[in-house]
């Protein structure tokens, strides 16, 4: 069986991520979406909060399941036992650093730990969480960015900063 | 089951695409090589002797089968009912040339052939069919860049040019 | 009463050129759409018809006219009086060629030739004539791309081919 | 009549900034310079000295204004009733972010806010506000750089800190 | 005597600069490799620290030293007495920076000061010293990216954390 | 002492090559520009016009010599006993394809074989063989492009075309 794992920040979920968990579940037996829990960033939503945004999101694709981790992805991968890593591209400078990433990562698992990478979907391209809540904080429209609820939670955030 | 198609030129296969028909045959549970047969355009070797290198140096992978193809790749897929494309990625203008490809083809099918990127492996990202062709051209030595049989196919190749 | 010439070689021309020329003519009071006559390309279709073909799909955007010419665009900028080039970015390699003309337009002008760039809208951005081209060749659907008459003339002339 | 804004942080202007302005007032009946006013940045300079120092380097260009704003540029736009973004091009990574937030601005005004692009003239292609605090922080040569009176208020600047 | 100067930040030394620091040294009869002292920055390692894991590390190549800086490079280069700069290069999105910065240098010092850019070896070519810290702050594997006595200086400032 | 070659194509010799020629011969004892023999494609300038381009636009030089080879650029290297290839970038497609080469050149001579980058000085980063050629076939101005002598030879010899 195989399973990929799909990491990232998350803070919060988009419709790009949620474009790019959908079509790894099209091609993986299983999908473990994986919220980075990094001590050093202060994010707008906590670990707990942005797993839940991903379960609520994500409750209707059966082979699809949302947790969190610490510490170095290689790690993480290993202890799950699943070598394949998923990762959504949309741009060039997107292109170099997650390239990095991957060879940084084949490197330090002897090769056995591989990324997989899928192209952003055009009407996503332009799309990330930093854009989503700066829009946020001004009451822009975000219908074309987010599900309602997350819409929700962060007009609900920013009227409390 | 899950099966991917690897198209290509492959005129001839070096060791680039065999890192990434292998990496490929470790996720998907088969994977077909597929070349293009371009009538536009004179390749060094004839479809049917891109095919039987693609053959000999798959042998071994049990999942791997290499065909043939010609007209729009997403015909083929639907044709073969594969729904996966692998390419590999080795810099910012391959990444730019097969991302545009990848929209076309979610485009002409519908949203039903996506597209997995795999980036190729450090010591093969300065490797091009053509660099091979350039050094066989001159007599220089190709064991680091093709198999063995490859590179006498080449040599004898270019003898007679 | 500032005009805009936009030039290019349209064989044939897709819906992402008339997405730019839509632009353009929303922001400068006309635009010139100009196909450049290359002696040294073997186009599809002849400079007349790449011609008309641009006049019937612009025939309803009164500030739009078309023409061509041969030789330096910059001579041409000058022998029409207008002083701005318009051009469409897609990706980062037309990106530096582009920058790269307009640098050496502005030097062989004495800076007084300018040009503007237009982003691709994102439905079009992995579209190109020659993709086009390749589709028609094998029967592809071009509805997305290109307007019905447009697609019946690709047709008929790959039927002779 | 045709209006433009060119938004931007301006801290402070610099030559590269103001060569934008210049060609933008060649093609645009009214050029509206806008500073934004990021509540969570620390510029050196305050937005009020920051429109000082554009009012006074472009007090020659008589179709060119100079204003400021904060929250979305795209509710400003509408606000002013301008519906063209101006916006400068200096190499690949500006690129792909300007074009991102090019397609992000389209996207939430329904397609009625767009935005052109000029390359930065050679020059200038190296030149950024930052480069320019660097440089004064130690006293380098700001002369072909900044206007002689900006270049006082940065060493002025950092006289103090 | 051609000398060069190899300026950076060094926080710490990773195998990537080591290599750039011999092959310079094959082709300049003097390499001063140079830490920047950036007192805006907190790094992980102090300046001294950071000039002896470098003395350490090319004890045995004859025609190397290793000293700081701080201010503008290109005064230091003057008071040297040196005027070119050594850089490595490992991706697109270092050439446009790096390329920007040799553009100001040369610009600030009337074109006396020159830069010549390596590209990174291969297998060097995912590395940088954000990583080597990402990495040794979960007591994860670094014996293929820095000497074992930098990785031990590493571990133990990590353990203090 | 350290020696350079400048191998390349020179079809013809622009200023933007001299630029580098100029610059390489301030760090390196000898340079030697050679012209590349390539029997697959026809250039407008015989191998032997090409080097006395360059032999007259470098006769005051008195550290670069000029000479043509054809096959294996490495094998060249050899051949000459010189060890550091010179080549001049001008953008990011520049950018990786001469880093593809200069790897596989690295390769093929067991890393004996190193290459050093110069960024192509501002005013001449938009020039090319080519646009020169372009420009020369349509009586376009030339002179700050290429040495007269070489704007006579291209205009005598697109009269005959």
């Amino acid at each position: 069986m195989k399973s990929a794992i799909y990491p990232g920040t998350f803070d919060p979920m988009t419709y790009g991520h949620l474009d790019i968990i959908k079509r790894a579940a099209n091609i993986f037996d299983n999908v473990v979406v994986s919220v980075l829990d990094n001590k050093e960033k202060t994010p707008l939503f906590s670990v707990s909060e942005r797993v839940n945004i991903l379960k609520e999101a994500t409750k209707d694709i059966p082979n699809v399941s949302v947790e969190s981790f610490s510490g170095l992805l290689i790690d993480y991968c290993k202890e799950r036992g699943i070598y394949v890593i998923v990762r959504g591209l949309r741009a060039v400078t997107d292109f170099e650093y997650e390239l990095q990433m991957s060879q940084m990562n084949r490197k330090l698992s002897d090769h056995k730990v591989d990324t997989v990478f899928f192209n952003t979907t055009l009407k996503y391209s332009y799309l990330s969480s930093s854009s989503v809540k700066q829009i946020a904080q001004f009451h822009g429209d975000l219908k074309a960015f987010v599900p309602d609820f997350v819409a929700d939670l962060l007009y609900e955030r920013y009227k409390n900063k």
